[in-house]
């Protein structure tokens, strides 16, 4: 095989989306953007002219639901997780299982809940991405940042790599953590910074050396786990080795520490991109034409009863329940109605709902989350 | 007849307290307290002692509900309206129909939807305003106002009547429209100046001549329906009177004019009281136990979903629905959760509530009014 496997982790919980993502039917799963496919189903569309297969790692309650929503799924490129250990193992049970499969080839990994509008962007910067991980590189898609963000990593880029047929591609110098108004501004202002839309691409072997090196523990488990994988040791291979996993992020246990040897490449990813990371991330991507009454309105399913407003303006007003909604004096806040649900949050605050879920969780309030 | 009967006008539909207070189940309808009895049964509750009969007038659609609600009233003693036609029909049929089964006799009308927590302090100013309603007055309770209130009108008191019995007792000088807060302030430094609590008590010889004389018309028709009411012409006569009565307040129809004319006399309530009139009435009302998370907490339902909230201060919730409720960064906010109708109202604001009913109204929302 020697075109691309493009890998979609389908994990996390968005908690920052509470309650419209839930726990049961995270983000990933649902149509956030109002264009009748969920986020999943837009990655798979992106990915399906591009990628010479497409698996999907996913957590073993969204499994049904996945398969449902991409019938074009092959069932065994559907990698089933019996629990969460985080990004690097779902990223190298997929690296190894194809490994085992095709031998060594190309792998992309690309996030199922975020959204790109320019499909043929996204495509140049993949295949400039597969040049350098030809050449034995880690390559990462830098975003090209266009403000200045504090809900992001940063990529901080290096010299160029002088690649043939990958000409922006540079070395990576650092992964940065999430950084405040201040340092955004500085890194918006420098040409180095780039936003880490967790894309990689990369060679099986070349993931799999690293590994080997960087985390040889999760290494032998994941190559003893690929090894049963497609056998009728599967389950038993699941049951003794999954749980003893490392819980790493990808970032952590490969890209920084490759990084810092200089084995990452990145390109310059000159496209839209938004994580959806939280209510104003999902409100900018709106269309203009979800304005009603001065609030932005989004929803799932429709509703007749009416939002009726008085000098109520600038809000975000996601409606997901069969009920009227009136709203005095209220100003950028953003409500979530629900049926068993509702969140009512100033717009400036929108990166905290994670911390109420938190709350919830710590309060053994598990049913509503 | 020697004794007070007491008359409970139960009508208005409350569109302040808009979604809690609905056209089918107004205010008085509603344990707005949260001590287990509604409003009207606190009003009956109230007037038990010291009324010899209590009458209620309420409209058609709220009939059954009274009459379930308060099942020591006499069925003869609930006077059912066909179609609101404003306070003046509704305390004047009250009047013409006693005044037809008992003679002249003392009325008194109190609201069905106020609060009064000091029956004692009630007590002794309805026995006051006896007096002076002996005398031929039409006497009015004063509230003593303890802050400079714009919501509520005001009774402009004169020089001391000197009657016997009734050593407080006033001449009224006029009636006041709401003020603004530059007045209500002058109105608060003024002994003179007391709050309209819409409570008056008068023989009704003495209501149904200044009404012969004011509104001969509408007079007229309350005589003519009165001799019929408990007769087998009751249907007829309700038919072809009642929706020809002028509609009209009885503080424009009596109380103004005869005010006037100086036979109006005042007592002064010196008790706590409260028409509920909107949703800081309510919350100021609530005991504080029933403070949660720091937010001001009532509901008429049992919920099993918690209220969560992070660095919101100062709001009032209500909560009818059983759902989760996640605030972040909201202050000073009323939110009512009902569950078909949703009302984020700004504490300041909550006058307007009435306003965004009239707009539903307009827009032909009935259904959920």
């Amino acid at each position: 095989m020697t075109g691309l496997i493009a890998v979609i982790p389908a994990g996390g919980s968005g908690t920052r989306l509470w309650p419209i993502s839930r726990a049961a039917k995270p983000k990933f799963l649902l149509d956030l953007t109002g264009q009748g496919r969920t986020l999943i189903q837009q990655t798979h569309d992106r990915l399906a002219g591009l990628a010479q297969r497409i698996v999907v790692v996913t957590g073993q309650p969204h499994a049904a639901e996945v398969a449902h929503q991409l019938p074009q799924l092959q069932a065994h490129d559907l990698l089933i997780e019996p629990a969460p250990r985080d990004s690097m193992p779902a990223i190298g049970l997929a690296a190894a299982v194809m490994h085992q499969r095709h031998g060594d080839v190309m792998l992309g990994s690309f996030a199922a809940d975020h959204i790109i509008r320019d499909t043929a962007g996204f495509r140049r910067a993949v295949a400039e991405a597969q040049v350098a991980a030809a050449k034995g590189y880690i390559a990462t898609i830098g975003i090209e940042p266009t403000g200045p963000v504090t809900s992001f990593g940063y990529i901080k880029a290096g010299p160029r790599l002088r690649l043939a047929g990958a000409p922006e591609a540079c070395q990576v110098l650092a992964f940065v953590e999430k950084p405040d108004l201040t340092r955004a501004r500085a890194y918006l202002a420098d040409a180095g910074y780039r936003w880490n839309a967790g894309m990689f691409v990369m060679r099986t072997g070349v993931l799999l050396d690293h590994l080997a090196r960087l985390q040889p523990t999760l290494h032998g488990a994941l190559v003893e786990l690929a090894a049963a994988w497609d056998t009728d040791r599967h389950e038993a291979a699941v049951e003794a080795l999954w749980p003893h996993l490392t819980k790493v992020a990808f970032d952590n246990a490969v890209a920084e520490p490759v990084a810092a040897e200089g084995g990452v490449a990145t390109v310059p990813g000159h496209f839209d991109w938004d994580d959806l990371g939280d209510f104003t991330a999902l409100a900018s991507g709106l269309p203009k034409d979800r304005l009603s009454n001065g609030q932005l309105v989004m929803g799932e399913v429709a509703t007749d009863a009416p939002l009726v407003v008085l000098d109520a303006v600038g809000n975000v007003v996601v409606r997901q329940a069969n009920r009227v909604i009136g709203l005095i004096g209220l100003e950028d806040t953003v409500v979530v109605d629900t049926p068993d649900a509702l969140l009512i949050c100033r717009l400036h605050q929108v990166q905290r709902v994670k911390g109420l879920v938190d709350r919830m969780k710590a309060q053994g309030l598990d049913a509503f989350l």
